[in-house]
Parts: C-alpha cells; sequence; structure tokens
C-alpha cells in the first residue's frame, strides 16, 4: 500500500499572547506530531507579525543586532525597550517594535485608559533609529496599549501639538477632541533621508464604524463614553493632520492600516510614512529571511496557530494569511488555537481547513496560559491521532470500493 | 476520483454523567458529524453501562414498562424509585437499577460518607420486582453512593447482621468492621426460584491493593483513615459472609465483580446472585435488544464517548468495550470526552485510536456540564474535519507518490 500520511509538514505559527512565543508555539506543534508520525520532516517557521518579539525575531533572522535603550513608556514612566540593527541589509535598515515602547503588556492592569497612554516611546526609539544612522526605518505595529493616532510618536520627532486656546495640548488620545493646531515646522529633518515604512494590519481604519476605537478601545480598557470620546478625538486629529500637511483627509481616515497600533498608521503616514500590509513587508520582501511560498509549495500540510482563533482571523491574523497562500498553492491547512471563540468557524472560507483546541479538561485561563506548552503539545498528538485515522479510512472505503 | 470519506458511521456512546445521558450524547454527535458529512449513515446505538438510565433504556428498547415506587435511599430517607419490567422476554424479567436506590446522585454533597450509607433500597427493589412476579432479575451495577458490601440489600431481603455482641449492626460500610455473625435463615424464599443476575464491572474486586474501598472510596467522600477503616470492614464481611454461606472467601474478596457497587457484588453473590460482566449481559445476551457486534461490522468508523476518558477507561468502560470489539472487527475508532484525563494516551492500547476533548476554550466545570450538548456537537464538527483533512491529505499525497 502507498504511504498515505504527510511527510512534510510546514509549521508556521504566530506566537500564543501572554503564554508562548511562535519560536515555543513551533517547538511545541513539532513535538506532538513527533510523537505520531516519527520520521517525519517538519519544517518549522516562527511568523513574526508586527508585534510583540518581531524585532528580536528579524534580528536573528538576518544576523543582524538588538539596540537596547530606554525611552518613555505608554503611561509616562520610563521603560526598558529595544530596536533592531538589520543583518544583511542593502542600506542601514532598523527595526522598531511599537509594543517595544507603547506595548499593551507595558501597561499596568490598573492604569489600562486609553485616553491617557501615549506613543512618545515610538518616536523616540525612531530617533534613536536615526542617531545610528538607519536610512530605512520599519515600524512594526501590533499589540499596542494606545489610542492617541500617533501624537506622542509625532512629539518625540519634534512636532509640536496646541489646543483651540494655543497651550500645549496634554498628552493621550482623550486629549484629542481639543487639539486645535498641529504644527509640523520643528520635525527632525533626517525623517526626509529615510524611508519610514509601518508594517500593519491593513484591516485597521482610524475613523468610521470600523474605526481603531470602536474595534480595539474595549479590549485596551475603554468604557463605551471614552470609545466615543476617542473616536471624536481621532476625526479631529484626522482632520488638523490633513489641514497642516496636505495628505487627503479621507486616506488618513479610512485608508488600509492608518488605525493600526491605536492610530499611529495614521500619524505616521502624515510625515511620510508608507503604510505596508505586515505580511507584504514581513515575508514578501525577503526582510525577515522567510520565502514562506516556497516553503508552503514543499509541504504536504501547513500546520498554523494562534491564541485566539475567532471572527477576527480573517480580518489579517498570521493563520489567516497562512491559509490564503496556502489555498493559492493548493496545500491543506490545519490551525490550533489556545481558545476557540465566536465565530470560529468563519475561518474555513479563508482556508483554514480544520481547526483543534487545546484545552483537554475544563480550566481557567490562568492554567491554560501556565501550562501552554504541554497542553499544545498533547493536543497535536491527539488532534494528528485524528488526521491519522482519517488517512486510514480513506484507505480502507477505498479499498471496499475498488 | 474514489469517495474516501465515511459513508457508515456507528455512534455508540455512554451518557455525559451529570450533564447528557447516553441518547443526548449520540444526538450531539450525530449533529456534529452531520455539519460535515451531510449524506452520512448514521446508525445511533445509545449504551447503557448498568449505571444511572439503565432501568429506562432497556424498558424502552424492548417495550417493556417502568414501575414506579419509593424505597429507602442511601442515606435512609425515602427516595422516589423505580425498577424495569421489559417487554419480549422468555420469562418475567425486571431490571434493577442500583444507583435508582442507592446512587451517588441519591446522596447529599454534605452527607456523602460512604462509611454510613446503606444498599437498602437496593434489596427493598428486588422485593418488589418479586412481587411482580419476576422470574428473573437484573441488577445494572454503576455510579453507586455506598460501600457497605450489599450489607443493607440482605437486610431488606431477610437477612440479619449481628455484632460481636449479639446486637443489630448498624447500617453502613463502616459498621462493616464490627460485624460478628449473619444469619441467613430469614432471606426471603421467593430468591430461590428466581435467576438473580448483576450487571457489572468485573475489574471491580472487594478486597486487597485493588478493592473497592481503596479504588472508590475517595470518590464517594472517603477519607484515608476512612478508606482503611472500609477495607477491614469488607474484609471482616468476606469472612462472615463465607462462613455462613459456604461460598467461597477467596471468590467473595477476588472474584470478578464483587466490588461492583461498594462491594453489592459480593453481598449478592453470598444468595446466589451471578456476577456477569455487564456488557457481555447487556450486549451478548439480546437483553438490552442491541447487537453490536453487526452494527460494527456494517460501519466504517466506530465513534464512542465517556464523560471523562483516563487511565481508568480501559478497566471496563464502554469505550474500551466498543473499542474491544470494533478492533475484533477492524473498525477504527473514535473517542470523544468532556475530559481528557491522566494517561489517556492509555486507551490507544485498549484499541482507540484517536481521543478528542469537547472543551474550546478555558471554562469551568459548570459552564462545561450546562453547555455540554452545544460543546460536543461543536467538537463533532471540528474534529470531523480533520478526519476529513486527513482523509484529502492521504489522497493527495497517494496521487503525487503514483
Amino acid at each position: 500500500m502507498v504511504m498515505t500520511i504527510p511527510q512534510r509538514i510546514l509549521v508556521a505559527p504566530s506566537g500564543f499572547k501572554e503564554s508562548l512565543d511562535a519560536v515555543e508555539v513551533a517547538a511545541a506543534i513539532s513535538a506532538g506530531i513527533r510523537r505520531v508520525i516519527p520520521g517525519v520532516s517538519i519544517n518549522a517557521v516562527p511568523m513574526a507579525d508586527g508585534g510583540e518579539g518581531t524585532a528580536a525575531a528579524l534580528a536573528s533572522a538576518t544576523g543582524g543586532k538588538i539596540v537596547r535603550t530606554r525611552v518613555t513608556g505608554p503611561v509616562g514612566r520610563t521603560v526598558d525597550s529595544h530596536f533592531a540593527v538589520l543583518g544583511r541589509a542593502e542600506r542601514p535598515t532598523a527595526v522598531v517594535e511599537m509594543a517595544a515602547a507603547a506595548g499593551l503588556r507595558l501597561v499596568p492592569a490598573d492604569m489600562r485608559d486609553p485616553g491617557a497612554t501615549t506613543t512618545r516611546g515610538v518616536g523616540e526609539l525612531i530617533s534613536a533609529a536615526l542617531d545610528q544612522g538607519a536610512e530605512r526605518i520599519v515600524v512594526g505595529c501590533g499589540d499596542s496599549g494606545t489610542s492617541d493616532g500617533g501624537a506622542g510618536a509625532l512629539r518625540a520627532l519634534g512636532v509640536k501639538i496646541f489646543d483651540r486656546n494655543g497651550n500645549d495640548l496634554p498628552d493621550g488620545g482623550a486629549a484629542l477632541a481639543q487639539a486645535g493646531h498641529v504644527d509640523f515646522s520643528g520635525l527632525d529633518p533626517r525623517l526626509s533621508a529615510c524611508r519610514l515604512e509601518l508594517a500593519l494590519n491593513p484591516y485597521n481604519v482610524l475613523c468610521g464604524p470600523q474605526g481603531v476605537a470602536r474595534v480595539f478601545g474595549p479590549q485596551k480598557g475603554a468604557t463605551p463614553d471614552q470609545v466615543e470620546e476617542l473616536s471624536r478625538g481621532l476625526d479631529n486629529w484626522a482632520r488638523l493632520l490633513a489641514e497642516a500637511t496636505g495628505t487627503s483627509e479621507d486616506y488618513l481616515r479610512n485608508g488600509p492600516g492608518t488605525g493600526a497600533s491605536g492610530g499611529l498608521g495614521a500619524g505616521l503616514a502624515a510625515v511620510g510614512g508608507w503604510l505596508v500590509p505586515r505580511f507584504e513587508l514581513l515575508l514578501d520582501s525577503g526582510l525577515a529571511g522567510i520565502d514562506l511560498d516556497t516553503d508552503i509549495a514543499n509541504a504536504d500540510l501547513v500546520v498554523t496557530a494562534e491564541g485566539a482563533i475567532d471572527f477576527q482571523t480573517p480580518r489579517g491574523k498570521v493563520p489567516a494569511e497562512v491559509a490564503r497562500r496556502a489555498q493559492r498553492a493548493g496545500v491543506p491547512v490545519l490551525a490550533f488555537a489556545g481558545s476557540i471563540g465566536k465565530d470560529a468557524a468563519d475561518v474555513h472560507a479563508a482556508g483554514i481547513d480544520a481547526i483543534a483546541g487545546i484545552i483537554p479538561i475544563p480550566m481557567d485561563l490562568k492554567r491554560a496560559v501556565a501550562e501552554g506548552a504541554m497542553l499544545l503539545e498533547e493536543a497535536t498528538e491527539r488532534t494528528f491521532r485524528v488526521l491519522l485515522l482519517g488517512s486510514a479510512i480513506s484507505s480502507r472505503v477505498a479499498a471496499a470500493a475498488a
């Protein structure tokens, strides 16, 4: 009988937020597969998505280095931060991970007020990268704890923002509704000689019913009233940025990715930043040293994963992007998730053939997070036994029909 | 291309204790399968295991009836109970479900003291079945809340038990260590004209390191000290029963099933009851109106299930019995479990090819129990997508190799 089990498996997962990074997820899945198919060839390709871990992953993949520095954190306190200087780049290239200066994880749980947090540290990281001679700066967006439209980052780069009475505006998204004038005359001149690119999820827009305050405000800690206040502030902010820079207001409001990282996309677009779909930048440009399409073409099966799979997954998340490419190549896709949420079955339309959870018994989130690696490895074993069972039945039914 | 997905599926599950009965489990699994394979032929055979629901299942399967009555419950209070009178039986046959008179569910959570609970009500049900003219009585064992060695049941049938000073012994397993003499002279004479059979798990023995007090005492609420006290009591009880009836003491201590339902097996064996492996009685004798082996032979795949799958599953639980028969017929087996516990992978050696959990996200037991049917249906859908993915990969890999 012909061997009919997958021999070459590509494991291309995201990290499980607050539990495992993408490298650990790939390792657990690979170990689980090997329990069931001992001789299998596994190609493990942990996926960077612009969020936490992106700078480290790209420094490692290109033989570059991590530069450590201290910047203003999202709640105003100084925090340890870092950016990457890539190796093997055509011109001096830095990768700034916005989450390393203004990530949700840097906001203490009792201070989760997205009206108050600032992206100042992101501007400080860009400035530090310019100090290192960077001529290309990639800003990875994702896992942000801010909703200030990038106002803080612009300030750190020399922009001044005033209220309607001509006074300095306070930091944070809540104040943006009171902004009256933005002055770009002090903008760091080095930016004009540097290509600034944002790696972001193009599904995130700044304003409107799917605007960033409404979609992500609640998970950053905003009350319904705050969501509306933030929305009004970002409307006002888009108008002022357009007035001051000549950038299209419609683009700043609705352009793909303008809402990324609490509107950081719009803020940096106003100073000439390129908003690039993150997987195009991270995968297709070769920036991450990965050739995912070739890896997919060489696989019998692609396994991906993310901490949660739900209705948001098709909107630009790692498993959906992996599945989109695999579907194009005609390679089937299995996705693992720590949590299978609302409307998870929507992902089948996005090219994910099957999804599998990792929770074996009723347990709380804390335990699931703490035991993530073991749960994922054991769930992978169980799921691959089901997969091989399907293969065996297939042979059996075909033989009976022949 | 030849269709290579399972077309004929046998669904033969147990119930999920405290959540779904076997009929409900079979319905949820069937609905989940149909979401993925719309035209599939499903044969749903809910499995009775001697425990809760057995009398109702057998009455229904044979066109018999349920007789309602009131008996002494496990903590001494009167409880509503019932037994079945089977239809289409060669001679008048009753099915007494011990859990309907002395089940764990009838013991209030704050009174879970297996040293105090009694099987009196089981004897009362047997007596009521004799009143109805039963010439064959099958006692379904399982889900018990007692550890009295069947002493209460024997008393209800006319046996007297004294302590070493000749006083009546109190009810319950804790007192058995003080028992000095058992008098069978008052035993209901109708029992001699009736075939008494116990449907039980033959892995349960009365005494020794794998004795019923040690294996099941803790889950019935016994402390470590109580476990030892109950073990000593059952040792003494086996000796006295052997002395009084001439039954082999070694058989009463170690015979297959003597430990069933807290030692009810040994108690009724002493009065001529036949201890029969439950699936032999429920399946092979035709008692339940099921021909499982034929059903298996007509299937491409067997799906079974139980509330928990763990190290105990191979010791005579429904999924293991179904798998044993399926393995003999060369038909693959998939098992669902509400909870996948310690050493669950041991079941692969017992012929279960793959297991799948039902919990999609971290949640507590209460929610899992309340939403059991929906969780099981959705998990079945997800698992069958993995199964079909295995089938598709099989075809793909085979085509590439050809």
